[in-house]
């Protein structure tokens, strides 16, 4: 399997006892992305045993504190931990003002008095701001679907997403896989290198002979791309089925039971019924509900509600991991 | 008791799997304050079954993020739960901006395509700015002992400290308390509402035939004030000491054994020794020591090397509480 999901946070805007806010942590053919950041993020990836010097993509959907609060601190222990690499943070407008406001140098005494601590001149933490790791802010139009990365193995794009204020959701894909030679075949017809490549595309291996080998006989079907949309915060949108239509894993928000359809209505959010009705309509192969309103003590009465729609769904459980072939 | 200080996180700049950063909470005399308010707090005064709303005021010692990130974490759960009573928050400058930019309203679409989402008017979250409650700031000058608080039970002054920014800690202070009238006196003697507050104060009671009844008969002594005096972050620095004499409870940061001296000098932290010497040279009754080094996975070490010179040395644990008279 090539993605595996790992849901850090799980609840609504007021955090509980025991649950935190948005945060899922996708690694993707070696990538890791990090999808929202509430605050605590950077302690349940610490509980979660995540080397945060490898996350370098960072996507925000909306600028609501339960989505992006614990940003700030997980720069600032990226970077007390030496870090140097770029990270790139995706998000609507707005964001960049916010972190750059607490990644300046408040750590030096603006009016001279320095004279009073010796000796910090090489303190990690006594940086000027050209000290600090390098951040590319992409901000993004929340309101079209848009390729927003793209590399050799993954692709993502934005989900338009219909809340209170902009927001989206993110879709990642991996690229189409090769077909796999078999070793065996290499060795009984000598194949070469160069040869190997347009196999691996889908080419008949043609011998010195002029002998025709069929690239069925020689290799394995390509492994399935694999893919993952999430979506969160959006009141009911039919709009974003094209854009999600078929993926492995989709994860949407199931803020209130279908009951509290005025509640979800006014505050821009979903019920567990309309979450499993997009899924079932975008027929995608499996749902994972979360972002529950506190009032909801147990999970499995939103769980219930959706699989009367749509059979192939779970809750998001905070530490947990989920991946297109483990369930 | 009056004072009862709960630990809320107990972890240096960077926060374990199992530790938080710096946060205290002081009740006394029926009033919350929030001492620091590192990222998590607020699920940290929700795991000790704290009511957010009744915290008033809130004191930040400076302006690195394990003090302060939780903030605009909790001032929005408060907001998000109807709050409309003011909050006074007391920091060095800079935090006043930090706030207000992530309290601004990003929750409406500006660029006027509001219509897409229905019925929000009446939405706790769509607020326009003045519909946010009050929150008064009051920026503190960190070099000067200062009274920065004072009602008719308690007062609160700044401790000037030594870190790589401006930094202070604070002294909490009960107010000398009354004799308690011994109630069957009151009955005995007849003695008038008039009376009684005057004999609290310790006057004599004169009667109608002129008898005098001498205030230790008819009265209990006052209950001692109590004192807690919270100093993190700081380097080691003496000149604390006649600010703080005699204290009850002297919380005081040991990031470091003093085997890393040379450490806690490059960082502006004390080591678990330099804590107990303040403790010690200020008479304090109680010493806890926190902010610890993630180094240290066994805080004994640092409460033993405490010890050597001051005796009664407790560690902070993170949803313990402490108090002048329960140890």
């Amino acid at each position: 399997m090539s993605f595996t999901l790992t849901v850090l946070g799980s609840s609504s805007a007021l955090p509980t006892a025991t649950t935190n806010p948005t945060a899922h942590l996708l690694k993707a053919d070696e990538r890791f992305f990090l999808i929202d950041c509430g605050e605590g993020t950077q302690m349940q990836l610490r509980r979660n045993h995540v080397k945060i010097q490898r996350i370098h993509h960072v996507f925000i959907s909306h600028l609501h504190g339960d989505h992006y609060f614990g940003l700030i601190g997980l720069i600032t222990t990226m970077q007390l931990l030496g870090r140097v690499k770029t990270l790139h943070i995706y998000s609507p407008p707005g964001l960049k003002a916010i972190i750059e406001l607490q990644r300046r140098p408040y750590n030096h005494y603006e009016n001279g008095d320095g004279n009073e601590i010796e000796n910090t001149s090489s303190d990690k933490t006594s940086k000027k701001e050209d000290d600090y790791f390098p951040i590319i802010f992409h901000e993004l139009e929340t309101r079209k679907n848009t390729v927003i990365f793209d590399d050799n193995k993954i692709s993502v794009e934005t989900i338009p997403l219909k809340h209170r204020i902009p927001c989206c959701g993110f879709l990642f894909r991996e690229k189409p896989k090769l077909r796999k030679i078999l070793p065996e075949m290499i060795l009984k017809h000598k194949i070469s290198i160069e040869q190997i490549q347009k196999i691996k595309l889908g080419e008949n291996l043609q011998k010195e002979d002029g002998t025709i080998i069929t690239n069925e006989e020689i290799t394995l079907p390509a492994l399935d791309s694999e893919s993952y949309a999430f979506c969160s915060d959006t009141r009911f949108n039919e709009s974003i089925i094209p854009i999600i239509k078929g993926v492995d894993l989709l994860y949407h928000e199931a803020t209130f039971l279908h009951e509290l359809e005025h509640l979800a209505k006014k505050t821009a959010h979903s019920t567990a019924l309309q979450a499993a009705t997009i899924a079932m309509k975008a027929e995608v192969k499996q749902l994972i509900i979360g972002h529950f309103s506190a009032r909801y003590k147990n999970k499995d009465v939103l769980l219930n509600e959706a699989k009367t729609v749509f059979e192939n769904t779970v809750v998001a459980e905070e530490g947990k991991t989920y991946s297109p072939t483990n369930q």
